[in-house]
């Protein structure tokens, strides 16, 4: 594929680099997906207005709380604000007026240039799962996750060809103190993976140490002039900024590094059960956090979140992959893009606890919904598991499988004319067969997309083999991966300093697990 | 929901009757699906034109053979047809000239009134899965298929709320001789559910019987005029007309009963390695079929069909819910549209060879593509398994329990005062929470589509039930299901006719079993 991007590993000089390049594994990475198709769009002009007018009801009439935060409170006052004690009510069209000078697009640098990524415009950036506390695979079942299983995700999401992005918590790794973990979690993304990473979020000094260590890996200019980490900062839904988010939020932004403002929504419980009600708190919700976030530092990138998924009226659990969570995905996608923000949304979401059918058809639903629905930025875009209580190793590379077909869907159909491919028309004509012609020669390398892990064997040979079912065939795709990953090259002297940073970092402090 | 529709087992009078409904089964049965979505286009207005333009180059320069069949040649001949030898060369426009004939949409009538449905339009009517030889649960493993399994599938499909059409060949009954089992299979269709049905296509005899046995059912005067059948008539691709199914189609269209024209492609065999390419192939093909079956009696009721899939080039073999298979399905809707014809395509198509995430992913990347690609008549909407040559019980129910979900979906957002909820966003307001607030209390019930078979339970409840997986929950679903059917009423002289007329032609012939 023409944007394929091949890396090699054992780069770097010397005999030793030579014989490694001999044995090398390719190891391709794929260019973020540009799209070359349409977006859909189920909300009409008037219902759109109509959602964009009630956003700003809520917002004046109704206000949203800046939780423990008296310098937000009066950055908002100064902004033109009516602010009774930790209650903003914002004037109509302020926050969309403020939301303004908020890039329509930006680039995340990667640590390999190659692997930079533009987020925004008609493109998709995806990226792994984000926050389980638990794993689980075949052999070892469910369990709390470690920083070996961490550390494990990381190398999966470098070998993949389809995910452009390292992500951030790809499972929690709880065998290492809270407070003391991000640290380690940045080390990981930033000398496992040559990909672009997300920062930590779970208070302003660890956004800070996020900075800090992209100061030392990219360089301190660098990072002052360019942004390197796009975070994740969930609005509590409804309509409440928490102290802890927003110091997180107020750090990246001061530093120029991108935010994503996330409403964590589930649908009966943090928003009206209908989809217009909710896509009215979302936006409301957006439009203040984004503008709150140019109060920090006008241009700071962010990008506008929705998290969004119903509710089990029986049980009360979250469900996923469900009609009500795409259509909120799409008329979210059109409300973004009426903004000029980029959008983040979908993912991999299953509630299933095993990587089943289940688990396929609603991944599936929602990773066909957020490229349909205009998305930029898709975290949790392989491997999340029951609700996103575990990151399933299995489900990580059968999902990431399915992310090359995305790319494949997204490029439109080829107009050209071999894509016309009259010719063959005229050689095979009726009742031939096409798999000898010259076109189908010369062309069926690249005509089809083609999976890693699914099985499309005869039976017969399938039942040989095994009968093999898809969790199978994904434990020897994930054995394989983690076999052939070799660490990216990188300075010596910087994985030094980083390592140093983090060193001093922990010896500076107790261990906390809350 | 507001159009479902609710059937009571054990009508008719007496006190038998209300005494079993007291104790009655729920049998609801949803309308077709009327789309409040937009299509996804993703072929711009040149697109459209080049490929149509090439359609009519391959039917004028190349043309279309109709094979053993001089009647149709001499039909071609009058129409202004090139005929030489057994190919068909149509001059330019002269076939889209003829479709013009054929209606946009039509009423396929249901025994049941309430469950006609109208083909065309922005509806989408589901029928189950058609074709295969084997059969495959949990229990008995994978095995021919035969009466007794077909029976039960027809009763899944008459107890399935989202199915609106009871299918045809749901599996092909191998205990039954070749030149006999269409007249069981009609049989069971018309008595062991009321939902519409097809008729057999495998020999002009066997079209002519199903137009018979469906004048007994119906009677022969609303058969003469009314549609009560959709027929499936596939062409044999590239580009050839065999005289078994013209010879189906020729019976129906004479009988202004439907016929599905489906060009059956395995891209990469049967048409180009190239979407464009495909889509003009499968254009012309409709075109010439289409036009065909107006020559027969111009107003016949047809569907410009397409069942396409890629191959596999490493194996030869045919893979299901690929990227390439969802451009060519959106792009042929577009060209559907353009004729003004009923387009069917997509299905519950998947490769795999048991129904675990593989065949989940490949089915819902299906189901999706299937409604926003404007397809009208889904064949195969539910049970499809290992390339179609297996109808799996367990997973025709975790399929058309996902058709529910493509019913919410296609429903479009409600933007009245209620599905705006601006009183809720008021009544809540920052920090609280929505489940107990009046508008959650009025709404919830019908707010969000609920699965019949998917597990949302906790995990520790669902551990201590077994840690089942979708399979296993799909199962004790087909054994519920099968288990709570009851055949709907029917005039006993009506069955009694039906059943002479079967008993009749078997015995005027000898059993066949090629």
């Amino acid at each position: 594929m023409s944007e394929a991007r091949t890396a090699r590993r054992g780069r770097g000089g010397g005999g030793a680099a030579r014989r490694a390049e001999r044995t090398a594994v390719r190891i391709e990475a794929a260019k973020y997906i540009e799209r070359n198709i349409p977006d859909l769009e189920i909300l009409n002009e008037e219902a759109l207005q109509i959602i964009e007018a009630n956003a700003e009801t809520v917002l004046e009439e109704i206000g949203v709380n800046f939780v423990e935060n008296p310098a937000a409170l009066d950055r908002w006052r100064a902004a033109g604000a009516d602010v009774e004690g930790e209650r903003v009510c914002i004037p109509r069209g302020l926050a969309r007026e403020l939301c303004k000078t908020a890039p329509s697009q930006f680039v995340q640098h990667a640590r390999d240039p190659n692997k930079s990524v533009t987020i925004g415009g008609r493109n998709l950036v995806l990226a792994p799962v984000y926050g389980p506390p638990f794993v689980r695979d075949a052999l070892g079942g469910r369990r709390y996750a470690t920083m070996d299983d961490f550390e494990k995700f990381v190398k999966l999401a470098y070998m993949s060809k389809w995910l452009h992005h390292s992500g951030g918590t790809v499972c929690e790794p709880t065998d290492i103190a809270v407070n003391k973990r991000h640290l380690d979690m940045l080390l990981a993304h930033m000398t496992l993976s040559d990909k672009p990473f997300m920062g930590s979020v779970t208070e302003p000094s660890r956004a800070q140490d996020s900075v800090d260590m992209a100061g030392i890996l990219f360089g301190k200019e660098f990072v002052a002039e360019n942004t390197v980490m796009t975070s994740l900062i969930n609005i509590n839904s409804p309509l409440t900024f928490d102290s802890t988010m927003m110091g997180a939020l107020e750090v990246y932004a001061a530093n120029n590094q991108a935010a994503i403002i996330s409403p964590f929504i589930v649908g009966g419980a943090m928003a009206p059960v209908s989809v217009a009600g909710t896509l009215t708190q979302v936006l409301a919700e957006v439009l203040a956090g984004v503008a709150y976030s140019q109060l920090i530092r006008p241009g700071a990138p962010v990008i506008f979140g929705a998290f969004v998924t119903s509710i089990d009226m029986n049980s009360g659990a979250p469900t996923f992959g469900t009609p009500e969570a795409a259509q909120i995905t799409y008329g979210a996608g059109q409300l973004a893009r009426r903004l000029g923000l980029p959008y983040r949304s979908a993912g991999s979401f299953c509630g299933s606890k095993l990587p089943d059918a289940q688990a396929a058809y609603e991944t599936s639903n929602s990773l066909n919904m957020g490229l349909l629905s205009g998305v930029n930025f898709m975290l949790h875009a392989c491997g999340w598991l029951e609700g996103g209580l575990v990151a399933s190793f299995e489900k990580f590379v059968l999902d990431a499988d399915q992310l090359g077909a995305l790319h494949q869907l997204a490029k439109g159909v080829d107009m050209s004319e071999t894509g016309q491919a009259m010719d063959a028309l005229y050689e095979v004509g009726p009742g031939g067969h096409y798999l000898g012609c010259a076109h189908t020669q010369a062309n069926f390398k690249t005509a089809f997309w083609r999976t890693e892990v699914l099985d499309y064997k005869p039976y017969e040979q399938w039942e040989e083999e095994g009968a093999r079912d898809s969790v199978q065939l994904a434990s020897l795709r994930v054995e394989k991966l983690l076999n052939d990953y070799q660490k990216p090259p990188i300075d010596p002297a910087i994985e030094e300093a980083l390592r140093a940073y983090v060193a001093e970092k922990k010896a500076s402090m107790a261990d906390a697990f809350t």
